[in-house]
C-alpha cells in the first residue's frame, strides 16, 4: 500500500494529501495552483521548475533543463519528481502564469486581459508503440495543463455537443503536418474552448485583433495586441456607403428597393474594414494573418448591413430587426480578410434605432453598474439618450439629424480643416477660431451651437427662434453686431459669420434664419428625448448626478453654450463629463475580454428601450423643447 | 399586494405557488411540466388546452380555439387562464409533450428517440408599436416553451459563447421573410442547441437522416425518419475505393505517396454515400433536402479518408491517427448533399486499428454495461475482438486479411450468387448448397469453413493443416473421397468440392492446400487475439458468459464447424450469438439519440487497445494458434 504524502506549497500556503510516486507537478495541480507548462507534464518543455525546501522525492530527467547549480540547491522540474514523503516545494515567481491586465485610455477601465482567441504553444511527446495516441489526443493533454479549464475535447456535461471534439475540420487536416514539422512543437489557436487553427512551431508572440467603431458617417479602427491588450495603432475612413445615403433609412431603403442593394452595402462596408486592416497591419509592420479576430460595434443598421441581414423592417412601422443578440461568426463567412481561422464578433443591439454603439457607451461607461443616476449622450448622426443607474436603465433614439455634423445647414461643413469652430462675440467684435488655423471655409457644429448661444445671448435671435430684424434690437446693440444683420436676396434673416474679407472663397459666410430651426428640430429631439426619460424614471434634473458626452462630437461641445441653447439640461457644468470615443472603447473591451461580452448581452437584455412616438405628449413635449430656455437682451 | 394562490395540476399531482394574475401556462411551467405549445404561451396557437377542476380564473382569447361546449365544461387555454385564486387544473393527454420510443430490430435496443437535429413548429405573434422585439427573440421564447431545456440565444454561465447568440448566418439572413411568408408561422431547425435551419410553415412532418456503415468492402445506408426513429429503407454499394486497393494500407500508401490521393479516395466515399442517398430518397419518395443528418462509422482508416484526415501516420510505426473522438462537421464541407445546414456525424474511434465499427459494436451489443464477461468479433476485412465487461473492456486487431471474404482464396469469391456456402461430408457423398441455388462459380468464407472442417473430421487434413496423401489416409476412407484428394498441377495437394461437371465454368472447384494455408493464417490471427486478450484480462474460456458474432460474415458462419477449426473458441454453441450488423445498428442509434454520442465518446475513452505486436510470446501465441485443435481420425 503507497503512503499518502503532506505536500506543502510556498508561497501560497496551500496543502495537499497525495499518494507517494505522484509527481510535485500533478500535487501543485490538485492545489489548483497554475504553473507555466508546454509539454503538460512530460519532461520536453523545462518550464516547471521548483525548488524543493524540505522532504523526501526523486528525480530523474531535471539535469536536461536545469545546471547542476539549480539542481545541488534543490531545484526540479515539478513533472519530473516524484513526491517520496512529506514535501515542501516553493515555486519561484519565473514559473507561475499569471493573468495579464492592462490599463486602458479615457474612460476605459482596467480590464482583465482574457480574449476570446488565445495561443497556446504545445510541445508534445513523439508517439511510440507503448503511447500510440491520436495527434488531437496528444496536444489535448498540454493545452489542458496550461488552461485553468479543462479543454473540451469530450465535454460529459454539454448538451450542446455530445461527444465530440470541439476542433474544426481545417484543423484537422492540418494537424500530422503541423506537429511534426518542428519535432512535436506547435501553436495551438482556441476560440473560446474551441481549436480552430494549428501552427509549426512557437507562434504564440503574433496574436491580434481589431476592434471597430462602424458610424454611419466615420468607421474607426483600433489594432490591438491580444496578448497584452495594448492598442498599436489607429485608422479611420469615411463610411463609404454615405455615397448611397447619409442616414440610415436611405440605406434600408436602397437595400430593400434595389437588385443586390443589401450585397452592395455589405461589400462596401466591408472593404472599408479590409483597407482599414491594410492600413493598421502595414503600419505596425505585420501580417494580415496576424489577425485573428475583429469586433464590430456600430448602430442597429450598420449592425445588419455589415451581416448582411435584411435590414427592411427596421424602416418599416413598427421597426423590428433580425438579431438583437451578439453574434460570432466565422471572418471569411463576412468577407473580412485576416487569418483564415478569424473570427467576427459583433455587438449586441438594444432596439432598432438603439444599437450596439449604444451597448458599447454604456460597457464603456460603466453606468449599469452605477449607483447613482447618470445621464448619456452620444451624438451623431442620430442621437442615442441613455438614462439610469444599476436598478433601472432606459434609452431612447432621437431624431436629431445630422445637423450637428454639418448636414442641412447652409454654410454647414464637418469639423475638417477650415472649418469655423467657435464664435465668441465681444464687446467690439465677433472672433471666429478655425480648425487648422485656415482660412474659414463653412461652420461645424460647435460652432452652429456657439453662435446660436451667443446670439441668444446679444438678443438677436429670441426664445421663439427668431432673428430679430434690424428694427426690433434692444437699442444699446453695437454697430458691429447690427451690421452683421442682413436680409439675403436667398435666405432671408441672417448673421454674418465671417465677412467675405476673410473667408477662403472670398464670399460671406452666414448663419440663415433656416440654420436656427434646423437646430432647434435637432436641440429640441434630444432634449425632448431627456424630458421623456426623465418623465420615465420620474426623476428630475437634480437627481441626475453625472452627464455624460460621449462621440467624437460630444468631445468638442462647449458645456455652457450648450446649455445656453437648451441641448443640454441646466446641471452644473462640473457635472457634464467628456467620456470620448466610448463605443470605440467599448469595442476595444469586448475584443480583449471575453467577460464584457456578456456584460454587454447583459446590458442588451437589461436596457429597456423608450419608443419615443407611443410616449404620451411626446408632440407637446417635442414642441416645447424646440424653444430656447432663455430670452436675454442686452440692458 | 397581490395575494399568492396554490395551483395544483392532475393527474401529476403537482402543487406549486403562484402571485395572482399568474396565467395557468406560467404555473404549469413552473411545476415544470412540459404542456404543448408552438407560440410560447402568446395565445395564436391553441394547443395548450386544460381543464379547470375547481376554482378561480379569468379567460380571456379562448375561444378563439375552443368550442362554446369546451368553455361550458370549464376548458380554457392555460396561456389564455389568469389565476384568481387557489385553483386545481387537469391537463388532457392531448395536450402534453410525450417523448416517443422506438423498438428497433435484433440487437438494438428501445431507444428514446432525441435526435441531434430537431424540428420544432414556432407560431409568433406579429410586432406592434408596443412589441418590437428583434425576429430571432420572437422566435425564441416559442422555442423555449417547446423545449425541455432553455434555448440558448444568450447563455449567461456558458465558457465556450459569451453573449452570442446560438445561430447560424443563414439562418438570420433567412429570416425576416421566412417568419412573414407565411404570417409568422415558421419550422426552426435545431442541431442541439444552435439554431441551424428556418422554413416557412409547418414543415416538422419532414426530417429524415440516414446511417451509414462505411465498410472497407460494403458501404449500407439506412434511410431513418428523424421524429420517430422508423427505418424506411436500406441500400447499399460496395466502397468504390477498392478500385484503389482492397485493404486499408493499400489505400493508405495511396494517399501518401500519390499527388491528390487523398482527395480522390475522399471523393470516392463521399459520391457513394451521395448515390446511396440518392437511392434511398427516391425509394421513399422524399427530397434530398429533408435529410437533415447522416452518421458514418466506419474502421479508423475509413474514418479518416471520409473527414479528409491525412491518414499517413496510420500506416506508419507506431500507426497513430489523427482524430480518436467523435466529430459533428457541417454536411457541405464535406460534400455530402443533403439540407443546406445538414450535418455530418462521425463516431469516435480507439485506435489506429480499431474504429468506430467497433465502438458502435460495442454500443449496439452494450457489452460496457454488461455484468458478466463477454466475448465480440467482428470478421471483416480485419478482425476485430472486443472482450471484458463495465469494469473493463479490451480491443484488438487482427490481421487476419481477407480469405473470409473469398480473396487469396484459389477458387474464392465474396457471399453472392453461385459461390458454394456449404459443405457437408457424408457417409455416401460431398453435398453442397450454392447462394441463389445456381450453378457454383467459386466458393465464400463459409463453405471454406465449413470444407475445411468437413475434411479435418474426415482426416484428410492434419492438425497441422497438411493435406494427407491418398496413401497416408486411414484405409477405411470411403472411395468417394479418396476420388476427390488430387495432385494438381499448378495448385499441388487439393480436394475436389465440385466436380467438373456440375460448376458452371465447367471446370473442377477445388480447395488447396495454400487455401488452408491461409486459412490458418486468418483463422490464427483471430485466435492469437482471443488468446492475448484473454490473457490480459486473466481469465479462461469458462469465465466468458457470451460470444458475440457481429458483421455480416458472423451472422452466416456455422458455429460448431468454426469451433471445430478453431476459429471460434470452444465454448457451449448456445452461448454463441449472432447479433447481426452491429456497427450499422451502432449507427443507427447515434443517428437516432444524442445520448448514445456521449456513450460512443465513453466507449472510446474507456476502451483499452492492446496492440497483439507488442504482447509478450506474440509469435509464439499466433504459431500455436495457427493448429486446428483435433486431429481426427476415421476409426
Amino acid at each position: 500500500v503507497k503512503k499518502r504524502c503532506k505536500v506543502t506549497i510556498k508561497p501560497d500556503g496551500k496543502t495537499v494529501w497525495v499518494l507517494e510516486g505522484t509527481t510535485v507537478y500533478e500535487a501543485i495541480e490538485e492545489a489548483g495552483i497554475i504553473i507555466k507548462s508546454e509539454c503538460g507534464g512530460a519532461g520536453v518543455c523545462g518550464s516547471c521548475k521548483v525548488k524543493v525546501v524540505d522532504g523526501r522525492y526523486e528525480e530523474h530527467g531535471s539535469e536536461r533543463f536545469l545546471s547542476s547549480k539549480e539542481l545541488e540547491e534543490s531545484n526540479v522540474l515539478a513533472c519530473r519528481a516524484e513526491i517520496k514523503g512529506n514535501l515542501t516545494v516553493e515555486i519561484p515567481i519565473t514559473s507561475r502564469l499569471f493573468e495579464q491586465k492592462i490599463l486602458t485610455e479615457g474612460i476605459e477601465k482596467e480590464v482583465r486581459v482574457s480574449p476570446w482567441i488565445q495561443k497556446y504553444h504545445v510541445q508534445t511527446v513523439k508517439p511510440t508503440l507503448e503511447d500510440q495516441r491520436f495527434d488531437l489526443d496528444r496536444i489535448m493533454k498540454s493545452l489542458q495543463s496550461q488552461m485553468r479549464r479543462k479543454v473540451q475535447t469530450n465535454l460529459k456535461d454539454s448538451r450542446n455537443t455530445p461527444g465530440t471534439a470541439q476542433v474544426s475540420l481545417e484543423v484537422l487536416r492540418l494537424l500530422p503536418e503541423s506537429l511534426r514539422e518542428e519535432d512535436f512543437s506547435a501553436t495551438v489557436v482556441l476560440a473560446g474552448d474551441e481549436i480552430v487553427g494549428i501552427e509549426s512551431g512557437n507562434k504564440t508572440d503574433s496574436c491580434y485583433g481589431v476592434a471597430f467603431d462602424i458610424g454611419t458617417t466615420t468607421v474607426v479602427g483600433y489594432l490591438i495586441n491580444l496578448r497584452n491588450g495594448k492598442q498599436l495603432g489607429i485608422a479611420s475612413r469615411t463610411n463609404p456607403q454615405t455615397s448611397i445615403g447619409d442616414d440610415v433609412i436611405t440605406r434600408i431603403n436602397y437595400a430593400s428597393t434595389n437588385p443586390n442593394g443589401l450585397e452592395k452595402l455589405h461589400e462596401k462596408i466591408v472593404s472599408c474594414l479590409n483597407e482599414i486592416i491594410d492600413e493598421l497591419v502595414k503600419e505596425a509592420g505585420i501580417e494580415r494573418t496576424d489577425i485573428y479576430e475583429i469586433s464590430a460595434v456600430g448602430n442597429t443598421t450598420m449592425n445588419h448591413l455589415f451581416l448582411k441581414l435584411n435590414p427592411k423592417y427596421l424602416a418599416l412601422n413598427p421597426y423590428v430587426g433580425v438579431l438583437r443578440e451578439g453574434l460570432s461568426v466565422e471572418a471569411k463567412d463576412i468577407g473580412i480578410h485576416i487569418n483564415p481561422c478569424g473570427k467576427v464578433y459583433s455587438m449586441p443591439n438594444i432596439a432598432g434605432f438603439v444599437g450596439g454603439d449604444t451597448v458599447a457607451v454604456i460597457l464603456a461607461s460603466q453606468i449599469h453598474k452605477s449607483r447613482e443616476i447618470k445621464f448619456a449622450i452620444d451624438i451623431g448622426t442620430n442621437g442615442e439618450l441613455i438614462m439610469g443607474n444599476r436598478e433601472r436603465l432606459i434609452a431612447c433614439s432621437t431624431a436629431a439629424g445630422p445637423a450637428f455634423e454639418g448636414a442641412r445647414i447652409t454654410y454647414g461643413m464637418r469639423a475638417s480643416d477650415g472649418a469655423v469652430e467657435k464664435v465668441v462675440i465681444n464687446r467690439d467684435d465677433v472672433e471666429i477660431n478655425t480648425i487648422g488655423a485656415s482660412k474659414p471655409i463653412g461652420i461645424c457644429g460647435t460652432a452652429l451651437i456657439d453662435s446660436i448661444a451667443e446670439l441668444l445671448k446679444a438678443g438677436i435671435i429670441d426664445k421663439n427662434g427668431r432673428m430679430r430684424k434690424a428694427d426690433e434690437l434692444p437699442e444699446h446693440t453695437p454697430a458691429f453686431i447690427r451690421e452683421r444683420l442682413i436680409t439675403h436676396v436667398n435666405y432671408g434673416s441672417s448673421f454674418v459669420l465671417v465677412p467675405d474679407r476673410v473667408s477662403r472663397s472670398g464670399r460671406e459666410i452666414l448663419l440663415t434664419q433656416k440654420d436656427v430651426r434646423e437646430t432647434q428640430l435637432a436641440k429640441g429631439a434630444i432634449a425632448a428625448g431627456y424630458t421623456i426619460l426623465k418623465d420615465t424614471l420620474g426623476i428630475d434634473d437634480k437627481d441626475i448626478k453625472e452627464v455624460l458626452l460621449a462621440g467624437a462630437f460630444g468631445n468638442y461641445i462647449r458645456r455652457e453654450q450648450a446649455k445656453q441653447i437648451g441641448l443640454l439640461p441646466d446641471i452644473p457644468t462640473r457635472r457634464i463629463k467628456f467620456i470620448g470615443n466610448a463605443a470605440g472603447s467599448g469595442s476595444k473591451m469586448v475584443l480583449v475580454s471575453r467577460a464584457f461580452r456578456q456584460e454587454a448581452m447583459h446590458i442588451s437584455n437589461n436596457t429597456q428601450y423608450i419608443e419615443l412616438a407611443v410616449s404620451k405628449d411626446f408632440h407637446k413635449i417635442f414642441a416645447e423643447a424646440m424653444f430656447f430656455p432663455k430670452d436675454i437682451r442686452f440692458e
